[in-house]
């Protein structure tokens, strides 16, 4: 049974296919947020601070850190990143104690984030280029890290599953020339938007299921970009999750804060029997007002309790 | 590719491993539905016709139709239900023109029924029990029309999701020994409570899996069972069915009243490539005020249309 372990400082997260599903909560990027980004460049962390504290509340298993701000000071991120890397790692730890993942096409700033970071943190991301390969795959031998492997190479992205496939399957190879097992290689086998590619999702399933028994890696995605440039994106999203999920699907980086997407993932740990008892979906549910008692499964054969007793 | 053709009397609908999710509409039954009950003893169709014309515009592909009402004038079924079937039926598809599925444990009742429909309706149901076998079989052959099959047989219904499927299996075979072809039987493998077996969502998707390669049958559920017992059961539901349908289901029996379930479904088609261009997501999705044109799907390369243009 793959499993993945990441560690924050005192707490651990499994990702695997007999745990509940991994949601990495993805807000913390500047890439897309302008105003992030020039707060960043400004030395303002609080909605750093405020989205680390959201994030974990709503239910994120850990947090994706990117600090991908081009500065207008100096657009160079081989400086730039690996001491905003440094410092975003720093104060997303002091808030909250969940494991994080350290993510940027920077290897300095991959670098200087593991060198801050407590526990087993998960890298984002190396890919099937070979630049990535022999820079990344090192470091993360050195630092006995799990990495997230996005299949795509020099050639770029594939439309052909069976290419992805096999860009991944390079990846784990290399990894384990380096001595890095094939559960420390969370592979992302790239979601592109249905309202692109009509065969976006079936090629999502398709692969995770492939990633799965014939690789016997975990998987994440970017699982909100299936919906782009289609009107109702959450419910989009909130069908794709459970069908990646009923596919094979361990984890995704997302954002955990939107309650329709996480709810329908905590049908999907139900129903793939990935929460005992119910218990967190009943503790999320329960009607307001009802004490958990009542609202409580009734097993099979279990008498209704009498309200006089 | 299994193909299960249904008609009414102008239209054609087919249940198949490339086509949209068949939707059947359950709630013209009168099982657990008191008032109901008691309107059809009483002669009173109002909630029938209601609840014919209501299932569709919600977008129901078919109609179940069950006449079981045990009537406080005569405990017979074998006496009150084949005249009711043949009545509902009538009614039904004179206010709407989609396919029937003819629901009854009474087997004068699916012929009744049988004698009255329009076009080519499903028959709900025959099980592995060997009288239910011989007596409705030959009726299935005799009226050239699909049938549901539930995996169940003379010693119940099994917790073993193997032995449902060698029930389905033998259902399959007894079949064919009639000149029944595997396309006209529709496999419901059984849904039980989540709440009362842990393992009922996983014992669905992975039976379903087999009835499709294995047997190439399609597979219908009552799909809402999934989640008696629980606190917002819709939830469950809305996360089930995409669940389901990536593992293969290709119809179910339920209530398209409602919408959290039924935009789960379009959800669904949109990411199994069923449904083209998107069409009928963005029908249902686009946001109020906005024309049609707008919020249609852009494909790759294509550029965004200016403003000003």
């Amino acid at each position: 049974m793959t499993r993945t372990i990441v560690e924050s400082r005192n707490r651990t997260a499994v990702i695997g296919f007999d745990q509940p599903f991994c949601v990495i909560g993805e807000r913390i990027n500047p890439t897309g947020r302008k105003i992030l980004a020039t707060e960043l460049e400004a030395g303002n962390f609080e909605t750093v601070r405020k989205d680390a504290l959201e994030q974990v509340t709503c239910g994120a298993t850990m947090l994706d850190v990117n600090a991908g701000v081009v500065y207008n000071s100096n657009p160079n991120p081989n400086e730039t990143e690996p001491p905003l890397m440094r410092k975003l790692i720093s104060l997303v730890q002091s808030l909250v104690d969940v494991p994080l993942c350290i993510d940027s096409s920077v290897t300095g700033a991959l670098e200087a984030g593991l060198e801050v970071c407590n526990g087993r943190p998960l890298v984002n991301s190396v890919t099937g280029e070979e630049d990535r390969l022999e820079s990344i795959l090192p470091l993360i031998k050195k630092y006995d890290v799990p990495v997230v492997a996005i299949s795509n190479d020099d050639s770029g992205i594939s439309d052909d599953p069976d290419v992805r496939f096999a860009v991944a399957r390079k990846i784990v190879e290399r990894a384990a020339d380096y001595g890095i097992p094939a559960e420390d290689v969370v592979v992302d086998p790239l979601v592109m938007p249905v309202g692109a590619m009509a065969t976006a999702g079936l090629q999502v399933f398709h692969l995770v299921r492939r990633l799965r028994t014939e690789l016997g890696v975990n998987t994440t995605c970017g699982a909100s970009n299936v919906s782009f440039g289609l009107p109702n994106r959450h419910d989009i999203n909130a069908a794709f999750l459970p069908m990646a999920i009923a596919s094979g699907m361990t984890s995704a980086i997302m954002n955990p804060v939107r309650p329709h997407e996480m709810n329908a993932i905590r049908a999907s740990d139900l129903l793939m029997d990935h929460d005992k008892n119910g218990a967190n979906w009943i503790r999320h549910n329960k009607p307001k007002g009802t004490p958990e008692s009542s609202a409580r499964v009734r097993r099979r054969g279990e008498r209704r309790r009498r309200r006089a007793a």
